[in-house]
């Protein structure tokens, strides 16, 4: 095959019923007549899936997960088959796949399940025909025979999945908004959309509240080398492609963002004994809540003061973990959700100094309180109060030289 | 296994919403704790398919047959996860199946596909776990590895062929009728249900316009020895057995059934030379009309006039093709839509004879027209005034002692 392969995932939002079905068609029709090989990944249409929830929930509350994937995988089913059909339409030859018929094999665990391998056979078959190929995301076949669905993100992760079994040219995640941006577009009037973000720029970001990618689709194509890019469904233009950092140029900073889902739990006068630490966080962790910043300052009298965010929804758990903890003592446990987390990703921090003190700076010129600080190798994040964060971020982006394309 | 096996169908109208699932739960819950395996065969709920149906219109009139396949195999795929989800709330530990997972394999033709072998490995395994296994009526799996529906009556197929290859010691056929009945209890108020049927009873039954079973699934039961049983999901009675003739006692009638689904066409002054019927007939057939009654008179001068019925809705069809239809003159086409087949049905026809008499002289005596004749080996019908019909078949249930139980 000397055509280029392009495998686009569309999400269920732009095939949220027959009409947009048309025009997803039409989209990939474009591709084909541009001399493309296509494969399509979709979601379950708009609000299937939470229908399908409904009813599993009216028949009872406490159902299998077995049954649960059994039930859902039907979502993406109706999707690519209508969509074949809808390709048909548009004069195109298109051949419609559920998870498993594309190969797609899975571990063991229902709901959650992991991609173990793909067996590209059939797409390969059907490629070689010229036919566009629909794969259901968000599903494979388990080592039982059964349908999994693979949990949050699911759909992204079949499509990065199946762009590295095939050697795709690219890998298109078509959603609702345009691109990566240097920051939200909301917030930030003079935000520019970014032509190219670095994999781990990307990763970074999304765990920062820029849900335009799971974390894990965007680790999968770092970790297989396939080229993402991010774009609109509403509009034929560029979105913003994610590609290794080797092959870009390094920039200081890429992007700013803010989380304001983040809220913080402060320890006062913790016992400071070896294994407190320990004790706190694996018994958070075990409550399944994630810890983003951890800050602990020096001992005074053996007693000393832990700070951590954790999401705000979980803040109550967090409470409740902390009232019959055991092994950790400490005088007083404090809660604030009113804070915010703002964070400069950039692959260039890797070999610059002077970013840190530079954000310090200008928020200081703000008066905006810094209550604790986070830093990666390509990262620097400050948790302040929620009320500054975008003022704070809008100023961070003209520091640093974003508000210019 | 000494338990005895029993495969369950429940069609649409039993399955209509999760209410429904919950009672049909509780039915089969009463089952296995009588001490059966279960096998349970569902079709899609309520208006799922005609859900599914409309989509693929809005999409594509013309669409394939192999997606419109991989589309509505996704109604039945949401029963049996909904319904094992209901079985493990009344207790009772379940797994569902989808035609191609319980090892039902089909030919290539899509929308109507023949079953060609069941391989019930991972059904008899889960049985043997004492698991009721719920399995997705009206698909298999064909040979291109592609889910494929069987066509009308496809769950009823499913039920009677996995009964069959299981080896099981019934097939129960839940429906909204409470059995089989020596006529329309509608029409006739003295009509009795039935304990048992024969197969072939069932069968002349079947295509007489008694809906109660598609006659491909008693054709199939009949073949493989399977005991089938009709009966009512809205209560916990018995219905009607249908069984090999061998095993029951011969009765002269079992039932009258009345069909007013039936036109009458007549051509005039046929050309009787070689081989105009077979044109005609073979005409007919190829437009996939299904021709009844044929009826043709002694020949006078060269000219013959020849009567046949067909469906209804096919009437304006035959008209327009017997407008072109080539190699056979004739000098004139009546149609009649006003007309009934009334027939009597029993395995003991076989060796008795005077029921044409009876039934003849019966009508006679209410100044009943006869306008076409037609008899098998176990069945006498007769077509007649579509207004005599009811009145006919009261008079006729009588005459063969049929309003005592």
């Amino acid at each position: 095959m000397t055509k280029p392969l392009y495998v686009q995932k569309f999400g269920g939002s732009s095939v949220a019923d027959t009409e947009c079905l048309r025009r997803v068609a039409d989209r990939v029709a474009l591709n084909v007549r541009e001399g493309r090989n296509i494969v399509v990944v979709v979601s379950a249409m708009g609000k299937t899936t939470d229908r399908l929830i409904a009813m599993a929930r009216e028949v009872h509350a406490d159902h299998s997960d077995r049954e649960y994937d059994q039930l859902l995988s039907t979502g993406e089913q109706i999707t690519i088959s209508l969509l074949a059909m809808a390709l048909h339409h548009a004069g195109i030859d298109a051949v419609s796949m559920t998870g498993p018929q594309a190969g797609i094999q899975t571990d063991g665990v229902h709901t959650k399940a992991k991609i173990t391998a793909i067996n590209p056979e059939r797409v390969r078959e059907c490629l070689d025909l010229n036919k566009v190929v629909i794969v259901a995301g968000f599903q494979g076949l388990n080592p039982m025979q059964d349908v999994a669905t693979l949990g949050r993100g699911g759909s992204d992760l079949t499509a990065v999945a199946l762009a590295a079994a095939l050697k795709a040219d690219r890998c298109q995640i078509f959603t609702d908004v345009d691109g990566v941006y240097t920051a939200d577009p909301r917030v930030v009037s003079k935000a520019q959309k970014l032509k190219e973000v670095a994999c781990d720029e990307m990763l970074e970001l999304a765990s920062m509240g820029a849900k335009v990618l799971q974390s894990r689709s965007v680790e999968f194509a770092k970790k297989y080398g396939v080229e993402l890019e991010v774009l609109t469904s509403f509009e034929v233009k560029p979105g913003t492609l994610v590609k290794e950092a080797a092959q870009m140029e390094d920039v200081l900073v890429r992007g700013v963002a803010a989380d304001k889902n983040q809220a913080k739990v402060t320890l006062r006068g913790v016992e400071d004994t070896p294994g407190v630490a320990a004790r706190l966080f694996t018994t958070v962790a075990d409550a399944d809540i994630n810890v983003d910043v951890i800050v602990q300052n020096i001992s005074s009298e053996g007693r000393t003061d832990i700070s951590f965010t954790v999401p705000k929804d979980d803040m109550g758990k967090v409470k409740a973990l902390l009232q019959k903890i055991e092994g950790v003592n400490f005088n007083e446990d404090l809660y604030d959700d009113n804070i915010a987390k703002v964070s400069l990703v950039g692959v260039g921090m890797r070999s610059h100094t002077g970013v840190a003190s530079k954000v310090f700076s200008t928020l200081a010129d703000m008066k905006v309180n810094i209550q604790m600080i986070s830093t990666s190798e390509i990262r620097v994040s400050v948790v302040i109060e929620a009320g500054l964060a975008d003022e704070a971020t809008r100023a961070l982006h003209t520091a640093f030289g974003l508000d210019q394309a």
